[in-house]
């Protein structure tokens, strides 16, 4: 038995205007998908994923791959789910050039589809544990390109690069484009509130690339967070987490203003700011959701739990490490 | 006795963003300041203002002017709501070339305070009523300048002529630097909701004042604003109400991002917008204060009475009449 995790990510600056060729900073955060992999003695595939969760649904199912999964939600949620994995163990026996069977087992801390990289953490570490489970080690940059060739293959060619290099690499990213690399970064002592559901992401970018299609200031309001994304590099790299956390509200009124944010997340990052974060914002497509907030104190995460529109609360220092075996 | 009123305005667009030579459009809406003055066989000045509220606390006083006032608020509150009337007062002496004594009655419908004009519509009304009372008619140029110098001297020089012009002359009004001018606009179903408070507003401007200094996207944030005021010209002019009620939206995120915004005003513009309204945004220099939301229905009256921030509501049609005798 082979077992590998991946930490989930938040977007510290840059979300929606990444699309665009200006630059992002997701951030690995100690949240981990962990995956264990048994090879099996046919050629078979077993997924179980105890604590999987989609959009408040529990999914739970005995068997993937041809024999269907055994559960009681819709099919539409458990092949989004199966499909990933199914994906990634396809990666992993090409790397190994084996077709191999295996029982696949997922533990995961990381909510899934609120915006926080559950699913490329699950990738990553499955690709990782199952080349391993086969007598073969990837190296990152390989390992980043199968993960990301995997969400390329299941999102209908509607990935990014930033979650599947974050994850596997750990620590602070600065992603243009497709060029993505580690920088450097404090500790950064994040405190993430989910509201439990999920924007959706299509429609929310399709409304910004409308936005900026039509007017000249929306253009101008993605160029801008692209400037700040700038000096949140600089700040990171001063390790100055006061202006971090300014760049972050900053960066929260410009995703407003191009319509991606929500009264559940404003009403989180606004718990979030008035008991003391240092700066907090909207993460990953917006629309719902998750926030991230920058903050020392318990207060943060109390504020938010007592938020009515904030479903679960967890502190997530910066992780360091990204896939770890 | 003669009487006038006129009436209190919101920022359709661009407040902010106006002091750095963007243009601006406030808009007056039919919620009114009354003033009743009589002329006395002396000097003195008596003022009546039985409903003026400040921040939430009420102001009754029977004599101003160098009797001082007879109240049970502090002086700070009642010299802050006197200074307006006599500097009015002595405008309208000056004009008519006598230093006659009033009796002055001020009613008003819009609360003080919440960054609804009340000030510039007591001015304008108190100066309109008070020359004419002795006998003297002031054209609607000469009685906004002299409301201008009004709220000039009061405000130690921090005055802008968008308030007084527009409550004197009604309608949407475009403002750029000292150069104001009414401009075409539909009928506007206008809802405001006030908080109860108001943001500090010197603090409000110098706060954005020092993020343009620092950072070149803040600047850039001010200058999409001014661009976004363009729009909504053009917007008003076509009569495209849903357009307008769009670009308010946007223009609410970029003050959000210039950190004017707050929590109770963050709810207000979810609630309304929740509730169908085609579009909402924090009006005047924000921190607290009041909201205005663009729509036809009761829903959003509806929605802002069961919002726990709003504590006052109301429609405001635009008021295409500004000064009235």
């Amino acid at each position: 038995m082979t077992r590998s995790t991946a930490p989930g990510k938040v977007y510290l600056f840059g979300e929606h205007a990444v699309v665009y060729g200006e630059p992002a900073v997701p951030c690995a955060i100690e949240r981990r998908a962990t995956v264990s992999v048994e090879r099996r003695s046919d050629d078979r595939l077993r997924v179980e994923a105890a604590d999987l969760t989609i959009d408040g649904f529990a999914v739970e199912y005995g068997a993937g791959g041809t024999d269907g999964p055994e559960i009681d939600v819709s099919d539409g949620l458990v092949s989004a789910a199966t499909a990933y994995v199914d994906e990634a163990i396809a990666q992993a026996r090409d790397a190994a050039g084996e077709d191999a069977g295996f029982d696949v087992l997922i533990e995961s801390e990381i909510p899934l589809g609120g915006g926080l990289g559950s699913s490329a953490a699950v990738v990553v570490a499955t690709i990782d544990a199952a080349t391993r489970e086969l007598g073969h080690e990837l190296d990152r940059a390989e390992l980043a390109e199968r993960a990301f060739r995997t969400e390329y293959e299941v999102q209908d060619g509607q990935a990014s690069r930033a979650d599947t290099f974050c994850v596997t690499s750990g620590g602070a990213v600065r992603v243009e484009g497709d060029d993505c690399r580690r920088i450097e970064a404090p500790d950064l002592p994040l405190v993430v509130g989910f509201d439990g559901g999920a924007g959706e992401t299509g429609e929310l970018v399709a409304g910004v690339g409308a936005l900026r299609e039509e007017y000249g200031f929306a253009s101008d309001t993605v160029g801008a967070i692209g400037d700040l994304v700038r000096e949140g590099e600089a700040a990171l790299a001063d390790g100055n987490i006061e202006e971090v956390g300014r760049l972050m509200d900053f960066n929260h009124g410009l995703l407003s203003a191009l319509g991606v944010s929500a009264r559940s997340l404003d009403s989180m990052v606004w718990a979030a700011r008035e008991a003391g974060a240092l700066g907090a914002k909207l993460t990953g497509a917006g629309g719902g959701g998750s926030i991230v907030a920058l903050d020392h104190m318990e207060e943060v995460e109390t504020a938010l739990e007592l938020t009515p529109a904030c479903e679960e609360v967890f502190r997530a220092e910066l992780a360091e490490e990204g896939v770890r075996r």
